[in-house]
């Protein structure tokens, strides 16, 4: 199909959704977006490609579509900010079926809609494995967005939700089990903390916040790098989810939680917008070799906790 | 490498390039951007893969990085805008050399730093084929973008500087024939049109713009098509480059040049910022069956001019 054919079949797609911050969407050479002077503007970028982030086999193509802009608006909620614009840069093999890109520009769109965000520009090309990379815009009012290096020594960290369950799907994926159930919707359908971000960053409740797409050991090592600190993590208290491993809840990437410190004297409630939060761990003063991150045990032993989560490069 | 490692790397490459614009770049979830309440952000995306936008034996790794982030600038310059931070994802196979990552990235930066714009954030993954999809963000004084959809019958129509070198180029390249010389400077290092675009709009010379990217025929066609309008192309007036032929300006993409619409009264100079300003046509009112390009030879016969410009989809 030719390009503008396709760009197109994607506007009457997208029909007319609008958004006040978007003045002009998808048929220009740029997107324009108008912010309130009190806002910043947030971006972020995900790269989608077939064989390493899912697998036609395993993924319905609805679930691609899905899961590649669930990633840019978890980095958004990971700011505690409001996605207002998304874009779509999608590379198409040969001989793909019409009814594939259909089916994933339908699950891309329905969680777009999901969060009234319109879909406002991308690009198209022929390429060899489905590639897929989304652009993100979003808000937040000035100054308050949550960063990685906003932790400090004494502060208390956090994760939303339960954590391992995408990586134990997977794991029965790749020894070829049957996977049936929520643990799997929640694999495939992933639902972005925008709200819970959100409510964290109005309420001055986080001093610094990430979100879990890597695994744990990663992402939390991203926020002590960035604060110039280090962390302990009490393993007792790491919410594993049905079916997972403490491994799993450790190492597995995709969770799309979110990870937060606060400080100590903050009285957070159990949960936000029907999501959990669990007390995992402290931020202390960074070793006389940096920062690290450290894990207790059941018996009390303190290891540390190596990022092994994730690593696209090293993993193909 | 794993990509933490490849992010320092950048960081390092990026040094301490700052931008007022920029509040906080590669290093969290989201870039956090920032600009003047008087003005409107500008976001486009373009995918550049290997074997469709540029060959390994053809293209040096740093006139590929240079290639990918010009035409991002390119379309922020037909908006008018002035672009202020870009965004790198990419993809790599697994046997590439570092060497050619690090050229591709020298590329990349060495036009980034011309136009003082920093990389803001990105992603990387491995992939089949080598994958750049870059994101670049720009910024325009509110209500003044340059679109597509604001031409009217009567206004003339312009191009800058020369077409269809960059195709001529590629012509020979597909012949094996021998290219040297400045053409192929043209080819490998194009210079987006940020300075003219931008002053088009600064002194209100132009109605509506676009660059061309995709040939002039396919790129006239979608001015016509967004303002709803009819356009007359003078073929003996096309500013034919030194090599091509009137085709090869016609149709071939990546001239990387801006068409823009200007008011019939309007007096322009010859030349914005060293490079030359060419009225080729006129834009008249769409006919029955809507918007349609034509073009009048030198016999004074005027014939449809058909949209047969770069398509990625219909070529792979």
């Amino acid at each position: 199909m030719p390009e503008r054919e396709f760009i197109e079949r994607v506007r009457k797609l997208i029909g007319t959704a609008k958004r006040r911050e978007l003045v002009r969407g998808i048929g220009d050479d740029c997107a324009v977006l108008q912010v309130p002077a009190s806002q910043q503007i947030l971006i972020t970028t995900d790269l989608c490609i077939e064989g390493v982030h899912f697998r036609r086999e395993w993924h319905a193509p609805d679930s691609v579509g899905h899961r590649c802009l669930a990633r840019g608006f978890s980095d958004i909620a990971a700011m505690g900010g409001e996605p207002v614009a998304c874009f779509l840069s999608l590379g198409v093999p040969k001989g793909l079926s019409q009814k594939w890109v259909n089916e994933f520009l339908r699950g891309f769109l329905q969680l777009a809609r999901r969060f009234k965000v319109p879909l406002a520009g991308g690009d198209t090309s022929s390429s060899k494995k489905i590639t897929a990379d989304i652009v993100v815009a979003g808000k937040v009012p000035s100054g308050t967005a949550l960063l990685r290096s906003g932790a400090s020594p004494g502060d208390q960290i956090y994760v939303t939700g339960d954590l391992g369950y995408s990586a134990a799907v997977l794991k029965r994926l790749y020894a070829r089990k049957k996977v049936s159930g929520r643990a799997v919707d929640r694999h495939l359908y992933p639902v972005p903390r925008v709200e819970v971000g959100g409510a964290l960053r109005q309420k001055k409740w986080a001093t610094a916040m990430i979100d879990l797409s890597d695994g744990l050991s990663v992402d939390l090592a991203h926020v002590c790098d960035e604060s110039g600190a280090s962390a302990v993590v009490e393993a007792e208290t790491i919410p594993i989810a049905k079916g997972a491993t403490l491994d799993l809840a450790l190492h597995g990437g995709e969770d799309y939680e979110l990870l937060f410190t606060a400080r100590p004297g903050i009285k957070l409630p159990q949960k936000i917008a029907g999501v959990r939060l669990t007390m995992i761990g402290r931020i202390e003063r960074k070793s006389s070799r940096g920062p690290q991150v450290k894990i207790r045990d059941h018996r009390g032993d303190l290891t540390t906790l190596k990022p092994k989560g994730w690593q696209h490069f090293s993993k193909n």
